[in-house]
């Protein structure tokens, strides 16, 4: 059973969401949201994010984390707050020794809903259906979901190609 | 003796610079750059400029951080991958509970070199000289030592203020 870590950074909420993995069986274990918007200034809210996440990996003990690739941010200001929330996720994961897998928006539509042109509710409402969940959690939250669900699909996805790369070959050396 | 850390993050390269500071009289404590253009991707690159600047915390111990605030960046994918650096060098410094001002491009040129319209090579002279330095170090190196020379200047300037205002406060008692 591995136990997956999915983050949606953001510079005023960061969503996180944990589920586990066995087999094709998901089950949801927890979801939340860091909100930075009270913090006074760019060192408190970027702690806030490093230290929030670092509770939840403490928590749940996760083996491997997703994060969404941001592919088009609005501006570079924008996109500057971002990548600061993005870095302080990132190294929170990193001071845990947890590998981060990347993965674009259109890759955890297409993992969860099965085209990468899904809108956000259909992504929302997949997450639940899969997870068994009855309503669904709050937005960034259920994103963060979304992307733990694709990395559990890829991991198993590249396990499969790696176990059918092992018998191709073993069958060549017969 | 005030120690203070000056940082400039960059993608590729993160300086950072160690001066103290007693009364008007500044000394090079230390400086020099993480250099991430090794790391395989992103999270070891992060990882790299948070341990880099948490080694340079403990061996110094700075009371204080200075960091360049990004006033423009090129263009949004340049901005994210800054803020992702800022991002992780900002958790290093308050992981080892250190308080982090921002500075300008333009309140650093003009602390250093006294015009906001300064040259980078201007920059970089005066910051050899007010530091007593026979030669310039890296540039991202010598930019760090200005942040903390600027931070050094604007702290003392408070100071001063903040007596100013005591004194005023007294007379007016009396």
């Amino acid at each position: 059973m591995a136990i997956v870590l999915g983050i949606d950074p953001g510079s005023r909420i960061t969503g996180y969401g944990v589920i586990s993995a066995e087999g094709s069986r998901l089950q949801y274990i927890d979801s939340g949201c860091i909100r930075t918007e009270s913090a006074v200034d760019l060192s408190e809210k970027l702690d806030m994010i490093f230290r929030g996440i670092g509770q939840v990996i403490r928590l749940h003990l996760p083996a491997q984390v997703g994060i969404e690739q941001v592919f088009m941010a609005r501006n570079a200001d924008s996109a500057l707050k971002l990548g600061q929330a993005r870095g302080a996720a990132i190294v929170a994961c990193t001071t845990h020794q947890l590998p981060v897998s990347e993965y674009s928006a259109r890759q955890v539509k297409q993992s969860v809903v099965g085209t990468g042109a899904a809108e956000k509710t259909q992504v929302q409402r997949m997450v639940c259906h899969l997870l068994g969940l009855d309503k669904s959690p709050q937005a960034d939250a259920a994103d963060a979901l979304a992307v733990a669900i694709c990395h559990t699909h890829m991991s198993q996805s590249m396990l499969r190609l790696a176990g059918a790369r092992k018998v191709r070959r073993g069958r060549l050396r017969l």
